[in-house]
């Protein structure tokens, strides 16, 4: 707009102004951008290439390059992003194994990597072989019995102790922002907020080391919100590489999108799913062209992390699952009640850790953030390694309660009573009465979910990466195969009830305990996130197939409106609010009666609005008015008696078009009258050269009237992205709204605190 | 914003126009709405409401059930759209078997279900059973020879004659917008254009029928695209039961959008693809709540269809397949190669079909719609019949062609030399050398697909409804099938070249046909439609594996850039074009330097402004304006001379003002004054009784300076869609600037005659 806006006035060739001088365009830290400026500065960029492609071949090859640039930065963070997703999951492996053992023939590998390679391994005990040694084994050569135990008890703690510190030290001291799951940032940063650092090439660097140290100290959360953040990362550093995103705010964050899309894409293998997530959850302004382009970064990342293959499966996918039994119109009861459930623990989550958080924040307890991790290490590692559902990583805990039960399964879930005689194959098997390990395991599941949901609430916001999919997931899966194995069991003993009469007869394989902890893991990430259509398409990538699309989706509906009953706000926009980002967001509906007269500055009693006007204010009167204020800009009237609006220039271009013209304009002084028009006022003979200024005036300022609705001004800040909205009435400037103001108003009209909400 | 305006003047007890009066908020057919204002109706209903909620429990119900009544909503369309797709599913299959002959048993059987219930029926013999007689069985009682093949013949054309005739008429006579696919209708109503009887009752009772009888007449189309147009007019069916949707235009375009999710979703059995088709290809406004309800529409449907169970294999998909090899990296080159031509197919169908439907419209042609469907079928029914890939059904050709070749399998595309050697798995089948039934089957599709491509360009646009998703896709195959056979033959033969070295060992399986067969129906449909995600998603859920979403992605994108660079218009949106329909499209970028000025009216030499002033006009000044003008609203100013503006009046509600004070006020006649301030103007002692307006006054004219770029314009339309925009500088009003203003400078940007582009 402001070049727009400049090209009838750049026939004055003595206008030096018109060339562009060092910094114009860019924003401050902490500052919002101007979304119609940035489309507008592209486009001024994208026809100047046009123009010069004509020119000469060598034009017309950059002009080529420059289209296809969008397309290469995709590929390439895709490529990079399943890189480190793989790299990060095999060092997970590894040093999650390293806190039990280590391996004889090459410590660099994992527990099952070892035994893979060794000769000696039989399917039936991939898990035990001589090369893999537990630290019982290696230090004091013994393997069981009370001191071993403890022994490797002890240095559980130890090795989750020092990955913890480790993270935490490496956090604090080279990458503060590399903390949490960097989702409400990156929220935040996509609706145009700049955060400068915040997905810098240490980031980068130092999240991927501390997430792959955090994970494997056994802390209850996840790499999948990190890994998002970490693929933003890399695509904010390969846009950096392209100056048509590097210099283009708004450019930059069709890149963010995409990579965001990568991120889940890498974490899940769902490319869909992240797609989905991206433009349902994380992004403000998507185009279908980055859609398109969304997609092609997400699969390559997807198929970049298939050719690391990190699970030794060929699988894309982290959970996957099969299932060879339907779904019954009566299991939606407890489908549904898994839903109500996945609410009421996203309600629980989201108020204690939001009160947690803050309790952090403001008093002593966020002093001492290293001793907090320390802490919590401590007591996760202490309580965890007892149960085998704790102690084990909690992908795996998932992965195994996913699963269903086949006639080979050795998990401590599936001891089923045989029936001797049975003779089906190993795919199709009957419902059984639970043995002895069932029960076990129920206990210790339900041991393990409390454990799990007091923790999380502890771990999530503490000054290291962490991710809240994967203990939402477990705390859901817990319950659901609870629930499933409950469900099961009443109808294996109790066949001729009539809800079970008509789908369960006695030697049919009706419940599938596996479905339930899956649908009990999407109401639970769906009532933390809120997430709807991309967690169903998520959930439906894992299984790949549509049949149990109605139960995941049955659940993920009750959750969310369950939670939504509590709270309209999911776990991201709550630590949006919580840090007091200026999000706007797109899904909030402001249904008040307010008026742009309302929300205004100046309010009545305030002292009037700062203004410009066009050719009767010297450099000297400017510069007062900068100091003596703080509006990121000003707008220019006429006169002050008419108060008719002509445009608005911005206060950073204002100082830099001042100190440029002082610097290397002859005769410019304190008193020169800078104006804005096209031709210089006419002034007395001996004043001072003036100083044109119309090169920096936005002649087409953003304008609504006194009386439009803040409904339709929040609409029109929400899909043009603006910063500020000049207020008239019949022509005349009344005031200025600003998007804090609406925010601000927005805040007041739900009763929260204006004052405390915004970033400080 | 009406309301909203006019809240403020509530408080004079004498205005009666605060009373709304009937048809207030009601368009007239071929208007465009005003989103904006649509928004704000449905919140201030929505206030109402929920304040109404807290003063009785009656109220409070009604509110719940407000509130749900969306979901209700979707429920039903799904259902309904489920039930049709499968109802037509059934019809067309008997009905196509019909042209060939009849079941004895009960003649509403189609060839399947007849030989099915039949008990003589072996499995190698499906499709023989004494019960299903062919017209020369059942008339002449010869099976066999030249003149049971030449009765055949004749009854086969006759029958399409019939069912083709049948359609036109039903077209012609009860509901002549029930012809075409309806998308491109579809894209503008969505956008907010009113087409009155376009989404009708009787729209969808003649579609549904025409459209089994088109299908079944054998004619070179599909029903997928009117599937949308089907579903759509459920939607807006259903949305005509809810006062919250009949009476918001906006509301109402929500659910439609829903719907086309539906009818897509059904169409391919895809219901992730149908969302993402309704958000990609068809739908304007799209906010998130849209995109939850439209996937529960989609899936409901889906499910739906699913339990009709047409296909009698419970599958959701049309097509579906399961290939058992993975594709290698060299075959990339042959996919790439047909997304090159189903770039130029796309391309050249478009050019081709466009030309000759402007041809239809401008010349006498277009005076006899019954006669060219009659002589298309005919030649479609005389050339189809002798080829066994014509006579078939496209929908049975493109299953068959999309297949891979299984040991079991009967089909002339099968007809590979066995090793008598091969004990393999069926599953696993060796590259064989092809052996002469392949051969022929090459010819035959060759000469199929280049009468395909010649047929389908004369049918689509006829006065019936087609869909053009199953042609192209059956053009893609055909071509995809021979370059997979070409291929595949090449590889056997050749094993030793370096480019198949790599891959492909003798007794290997090493290339699948299908798969490019499926490969080809992607880029044709692309290059034709110009989707992309949607397109790669919808074929993702055909297969259910993401495996071989790189082959149908580079053919995609290939085909999408062909197609491109020949013209940036998809089918749909060059008949929107050719339609003159006043469409906003959100994927055309605007890139031109030129300012709202330009555009604005009046232009440089026109009469001035036709403008009301706020307290000077007597009613028939007002009168005469409306008379002598034809335009859609009137700004209203301070006075002629200052043009200071303070709203906008819209023609509708000026005239059912007058129209209303002149019968139901006291004192008002032609020489009353006209106010739109809040206080009555000061008049003389015996003047007539004033009439006060401003509660139709709209306070909050959305305005733009004469120098904002069009760009920043186009933006601003698209986004908040706008009818119009007032243009002012410092205040002072200079024009204005409609949609059609908008569409009309954008078309002079691309060189298009302007006038050739506006609905008439």
């Amino acid at each position: 707009m402001v070049n727009g806006g400049a090209m009838s006035g750049s026939g004055n060739l003595m206008d030096f102004l018109d060339e562009p001088f060092p910094d114009v365009g860019t924003y401050e830290d902490f500052h919002t951008i101007d979304w119609l400026r940035e489309k507008s500065r592209d486009t001024d960029r994208h026809r100047k290439i046009t123009s010069k492609s004509k020119e000469s071949i060598w034009e017309f090859i950059k002009s080529l390059l420059d289209a296809w640039s969008g397309w290469v930065v995709m590929l390439l963070i895709g490529l990079l992003a399943g890189t480190l997703a793989g790299v990060i999951d095999l060092a997970v492996d590894w040093m999650t194994d390293l806190k039990e053992g280590v391996c004889l023939s090459a410590f660099w590998y994992s527990h099952e990597q070892c035994c893979w390679t060794s000769n000696e391994t039989t399917f039936e005990d991939r898990d035990k072989c001589p090369l893999w040694q537990k630290w019982s084994e290696l230090l004091v050569n013994q393997s069981e019995g009370a001191s071993a135990y403890i022994l490797n008890y002890l240095m559980y703690i130890l090795w989750a102790l020092l990955f913890a510190f480790l993270a935490v030290s490496l956090v604090r001291v080279f990458a503060p922002y590399a903390c949490g799951s960097g989702i409400p940032e990156i929220k935040t940063i996509l609706s145009g907020f700049i955060i400068r650092g915040y997905l810098g090439k240490w980031t980068l660097l130092i999240k991927t080391v501390t997430l792959v140290l955090v994970v494997s100290s056994g802390l209850s959360l996840g790499k999948e919100g990190p890994l998002v953040h970490v693929a933003c990362c890399c695509g904010n550093f390969f846009s950096s590489l392209f100056s048509k995103y590097s210099k283009n705010e708004g450019k930059r964050r069709e890149v963010l999108s995409a990579a965001a899309a990568a991120g889940v894409s890498v974490a899940f293998g769902a490319p869909i799913g992240g797609v989905l997530f991206s433009l349902e959850e994380v992004s403000y302004y998507f185009p279908l062209k980055t859609l398109w382009r969304s997609f092609f970064a997400a699969l390559v990342a997807a198929f970049t992390l298939r050719s690391i293959n990190p699970f030794g499966n060929s699988r894309l996918v982290l959970f996957y699952v099969e299932y060879h039994t339907p779904w019954y119109m009566a299991e939606l009861f407890p489908f549904i009640l898994l839903g109500v459930f996945g609410g009421l623990w996203g309600t629980l989550f989201i108020r204690c850790n939001i009160a947690w958080c803050r309790r952090r924040k403001t008093t002593k307890l966020g002093k001492y953030p290293v001793l907090e991790v320390i802490v919590v290490t401590a007591i996760t590692a202490i309580i965890a390694y007892p149960n085998p559902y704790t102690r084990q990583s909690t992908s795996e805990l998932i992965s195994e309660l996913f699963n269903d039960c086949g006639a080979l399964e050795s998990s401590q879930l599936c001891d089923y009573i045989n029936d001797p005689n049975m003779t089906r194959p190993v795919d199709d098997i009957p419902d059984r009465p639970a043995g002895i390990g069932v029960y076990t395991a129920m206990w210790q599941l339900a041991l393990a979910l409390v454990f799990k949901i007091v923790i999380t609430i502890f771990t999530f916001g503490m000054k290291i990466p962490s991710g809240l999919f994967i203990p939402s997931m477990a705390v859901g899966a817990m319950a659901g195969r609870m629930v499933g194995i409950g469900v099961e069991q009443l109808a294996y003993h109790h066949h001729d009830w009539i809800i079970f009469r008509n789908w369960c007869r006695p030697g049919a394989d009706c419940v599938t305990p596996g479905l339930y902890a899956m649908v009990g893991a999407a109401a639970c990430l769906g009532g933390v996130t809120r997430m709807t259509v991309s967690l169903v398409v998520i959930m439906f990538e894992l299984t790949g197939g549509l049949e149990y699309i109605v139960p995941l989706m049955a659940a993920a509906v009750t959750s969310k409106w369950v939670a939504d009953a509590f709270g309209k706000e999911g776990i991201y926009e709550a630590h949006i609010h919580l840090n007091g980002y200026p999000f706007l967001d797109v899904k909030d509906e402001f249904t008040h009666r307010t008026l742009a007269t309302d929300v205004m500055r100046p309010r009545r009693g305030e002292p009037p609005l700062s203004v410009l006007t066009q050719d009767s204010m010297t450099v000297e009167d400017v510069e007062t008015l900068i100091k003596e204020t703080d509006y990121n800009g000003f707008p220019v009237v006429v006169s002050r008696d008419s108060e008719r609006l002509i445009g608005f220039a911005q206060r950073r271009e204002l100082i830099l078009a001042i100190k440029n013209a002082r610097q290397r304009q002859e005769g410019i002084v304190s008193n020169s009258i800078m104006y804005f028009t096209e031709e210089p006022p006419e002034l007395p003979a001996n004043s001072p050269h003036p100083l044109k200024l119309r090169r920096i005036l936005n002649l087409s300022p953003f304008t609504v009237t006194d009386h439009t609705p803040m409904e339709t001004v929040v609409d029109i800040f929400r899909k043009l992205g603006l910063r500020q909205c000049l207020v008239t009435r019949s022509g005349r400037l009344l005031g200025i709204i600003t998007k804090k103001d609406v925010l601000r108003h927005m805040a007041q009209m739900a009763n929260q605190d204006p004052e405390s909400i915004m970033f400080n």
